[in-house]
């Protein structure tokens, strides 16, 4: 089965607690200055990048909480960004550039297939699960087996939702369970939210060309 | 079962074709300057790291082809690291710093638990497979599905080797086969190594915790 042919769609979002929210941060520090900002970074290359190419049926949603004007999302779109290379700067520099257009209310796009706005997980997740047949899913370590709860069916539109290196707080949680999230966990260990992508990525993959 | 009762040893080959073999690269620039050093340095990461650890019975090896002085071979070990952050600059610097010790043909280590010496893949292997058993996998596309390899039985000590962006070369594929490598793959599609690292390091998490 080729790639392209799949008619189904994926959505990432990662929870940013300490991530800034204006572009005064530098490319050359991003974990200090951007408020671990480079963890954001790196789960836009876990969602998007194949060897060769991009994956079109994935979006990536970045929920920044820190100052100074949280919540702010970034939306990377698989399908139309451009100027995305895998290093952790190129990423950097196009979240960069997404703050630097002063994001308000509606989604701005700053390059082709990024774009922002004000705003967090419940406005995100009120958009996206109202009206289309999808399922949301909560990565956590007390979930069930990813590799079981895909044997038999595949949704065709699935949204995961993963914590950064924090979690996700009480009030998050109480969010996701309203949203009506199932839970699973990807392995036996506890691992940062970029492995998990990947985890999650090849498991839907699988399930796809089953 | 805690993790740091697990007595086994995984141990990680990456080949960068490109990758400059003196400390002459900007850490501002790992991809261009570094001749695609970014993408060993995404593999320290994946090797490496836990949620809030590291992998302590993993060691990865970059082995450095590109100018002045090929090859050198950088080592990092999980059990001994310091200083490591999951930033690619983190890792592009401690690599910087094992080249600036100029390798000789001994390993000479330039922070903890990190060192290098001259030479390639060929002595590598030699040293590693040598003695002590172990088992080598080499990750293709047209392999083994990995999920099948250790479904009743798990080796003790792994060795997997990667290539880069450029894939192998011949010459590289016939030391593995001589070595007696296994060839697996770990998905229906083709992902960078530092992707491939993640879904060998669960798969041998699951394996373990069986």
């Amino acid at each position: 089965m080729h790639y392209a042919l799949l008619n189904t769609m994926r959505e990432i979002i990662i929870v940013g607690h300490t991530s800034r929210t204006d572009p005064n941060f530098s490319l050359n520090d991003l974990p200090g200055s951007g408020g671990r900002i480079d963890i954001l970074c790196r789960c836009v290359n876990s969602a998007l990048f194949l060897s060769h190419d991009l994956r079109r049926d994935v979006d990536i949603y970045l929920i920044l909480q820190g100052p100074p004007r949280p919540p702010v999302t970034v939306k990377f779109s698989g399908e139309k960004v451009r100027y995305l290379n895998p290093d952790e700067r190129s990423s950097g520099s196009l979240i960069k550039k997404a703050l630097e257009v002063n994001p308000g209310p509606r989604w701005r796009e700053s390059t082709p297939g990024v774009c922002a706005r004000q705003g967090g997980l419940d406005e995100l997740l009120q958009d996206l699960m109202s009206g289309e047949n999808k399922s949301l899913f909560y990565l956590r370590e007390d979930g069930t087996d990813i590799r079981d709860a895909f044997v038999n069916t595949v949704p065709d539109n699935v949204v995961f939702l993963l914590g950064d290196h924090m979690g996700m707080t009480p009030e998050e949680e109480a969010i996701l369970m309203n949203a009506g999230a199932g839970i699973l966990h990807v392995g036996p260990l506890s691992l940062h939210a970029d492995h998990c992508i990947i985890l999650v990525n090849n498991e839907m993959d699988r399930a796809a060309h089953r």
